[in-house]
């Protein structure tokens, strides 16, 4: 290679998209974001960089180590390169906008940048959507959001989505009420998050049976609030369990052919989750579409508001729809008067103008990647 | 200011796009897109970071001391977050696409970042977008960039339009034809650029006359043409006035009603610029809504294309554009069907869903700033 070929490389999960992907994803992050707002959630945009300490805190802080940093040469503070925007959004909800009436109903799209990316996803830059729903505690709030994400995905094409409930407090809420200690949660959670039976057997001693139960109750919506109402859980535990219960009852009366499932046991990525979660999967799509939950939004003065939300990655959602129709394109040749281009494109037509005389216009127009052109007014389809 | 709220706080020029101008601006990127699409511009979209060396040549040298630069811990090569996009769309055509039919048409829009605001904009994020039509030589070409542009912001609703028509390169092949030594030309070319008639009639020598004609012939382009074609100039310097009057015409059969300006001497910014080059105003708006022009594509092996193209900066554009119009918005009291909640948003309407049972409808809407409301199946509006 040599080095002005190499000069047009790019670095590693950093990539030019070219036509028809990059028009793909712009507009279906805008088809997103008009279904959110047709819910009345209000579209925001914070920057791309800011000062490092506002996009590091909170729910913002496990994403240290994927966040690049620079300098600010004008206040010569250090700022970084967003990886994740719900932490800015968290922000504008509970700074700018904290005296704004509750609920508060916020959406956003853009860029994002991580500094390594991972086996499931190299890239490093990748587009998110999504909502955030701040103040509101009831069930009607977790359904809400849920509905809102099988409402857009289902807009756009997704086929056979998937909902995977999750109650990620309920196994440190059982463990403090059964008296466990703390390094064995960490252990036991673990041994759940990998779905290892035996080790949750081992971990769990006196209440091995309840773990192993509340492991094998996963599966269908239904199915699993009947095998979960059956064990013999301490009473908050079964709060959380009644709740999900009423918001699957509150999705099912909107939505009555979603397909729910629930592991009241997953636990990863939901670090700051504080109540029912959920990850989003399409048939057959590698990797989630996108995933939220509730947590709690918490202002520059410390103060919480119990909220929830969900995030879309663009990347994955655009693997598990339908690919982009091709462009009808018709060549006009040189001269074509402007109001008959006009006239062309005001009809759906993308129109290619040919820019010389005399030009063999058939052969011209193949060769540009025409479907059509335009002679004596007349418009003619280009055989291959 | 308490620690705490100064952590809310933003770096200088960064700033949270609220609602409706977040949304206001993203549609507007979007429809310009769509604009230029119809065109059978192709969208593309680079990464934000690059390798600085990547980022940084051709015209993109002149953008060295406003691009954030930062180690890639991947690589550990310093890259560069981008300060404009065109010319990493230079150099997709150049390189990734450098085998694509020509004319090549690409379009783009997105966010950049630089180091320092100016006066005349202090933001230091802001959006561009724009096209490149790379390859082609003909006057029609660019003459289809500036039709291109005006149609797409008067498609926004940009009011009273100016496009001012410069030669960017004409006074240094006046100066060459003229044997005007080297440091005599860059004073020259800065009395010229300040319209300062009494240094360029110093600094002119013998040519005074001449120069003093140039500087006098601006204004709307028929006019200016007029006085430009009495000159005595040189014949290089004689052809470039004929292509301008060339592609002035071309411009006319499609666009009458265009208010197109010369100002035959303007070479601010224009640095890399080799032909006819413009820049677009909106009467009453401060600032450039943006500017383009013809310039020479170069690829990693060092081959130069004939291109022209141009970049719009969305902050002006969205000063020049009519504001956004409300949402029409209405409260849904707690337990409305969601099939009547679709209706309406099928409908055009935004929905708000009440989330608890027995609150005050019609505050409620207030309070959410809806202007209606949805009572025993009929729309209420609500009176303030």
């Amino acid at each position: 290679m040599t080095e002005n070929a190499e000069k047009g490389l790019l670095p590693a999960g950093l990539q030019d998209v070219l036509a028809p992907l990059a028009a793909h994803e712009s507009a279906n992050v805008e088809r997103l974001i008009a279904c959110f707002q047709s819910h009345s959630y209000d579209r925001v945009k914070p920057p791309l960089l800011e000062f490092e300490e506002a996009l590091l805190t909170g729910a913002g802080a496990a994403l240290a180590g994927q966040t690049f940093r620079l300098m600010d040469p004008v206040s010569q503070r250090m700022m970084g390169l967003r990886a994740d925007m719900t932490p800015q959004v968290a922000r504008i909800a509970t700074s700018r906008l904290k005296n704004a009436p509750r609920p508060l109903r916020l959406c956003y799209g853009g860029q994002v940048l991580q500094v390594r990316g991972s086996q499931l996803r190299p890239e490093r830059q990748f587009a998110q959507a999504g909502v955030e729903l701040i103040g509101p505690s009831e069930e009607a709030s977790d359904a809400e959001v849920i509905l809102l994400a099988i409402d857009s995905l289902t807009a756009l094409g997704v086929a056979e989505l998937s909902v995977d409930l999750n109650l990620p407090p309920l196994v440190g809420s059982l463990a403090a009420d059964l008296g466990l200690a703390a390094d064995q949660v960490l252990s036991l959670r673990q041994a759940l998050d990998r779905k290892d039976s035996a080790a949750v057997a081992r971990l769990a001693g006196a209440q091995a049976a309840l773990f192993h139960a509340l492991l094998q109750s996963a599966g269908p919506a239904e199915a699993a609030l009947a095998a979960l109402k059956k064990l013999a859980l301490p009473g908050g535990a079964m709060l959380e369990v009644e709740r999900l219960a009423s918001v699957v009852d509150l999705i099912r009366a909107a939505a009555p052919q979603a397909r729910l499932t629930i592991d009241p046991v997953e636990h990863r990525g939901f670090e700051y989750q504080t109540g029912i979660s959920f990850i989003l999967f399409a048939k057959g799509v590698r990797g989630e579409l996108g995933r939220g939950g509730r947590y709690q939004a918490t202002g520059p003065g410390g103060a919480q508001e119990s909220s929830t939300g969900f995030t879309l990655y663009m990347d994955t959602v655009l693997r598990a729809i339908p690919a982009p129709q091709p462009q009808r394109r018709i060549f006009l040749p040189f001269g074509t008067p402007a109001a008959k281009a006009r006239e062309l494109r005001d009809a759906g037509w993308a129109t290619l103008a040919g820019l010389t005389a005399g030009e063999g216009a058939e052969s011209e127009a193949q060769r540009l990647g025409c479907s059509h052109l335009l002679r004596s007014d007349a418009i003619i389809e280009i055989k291959d």
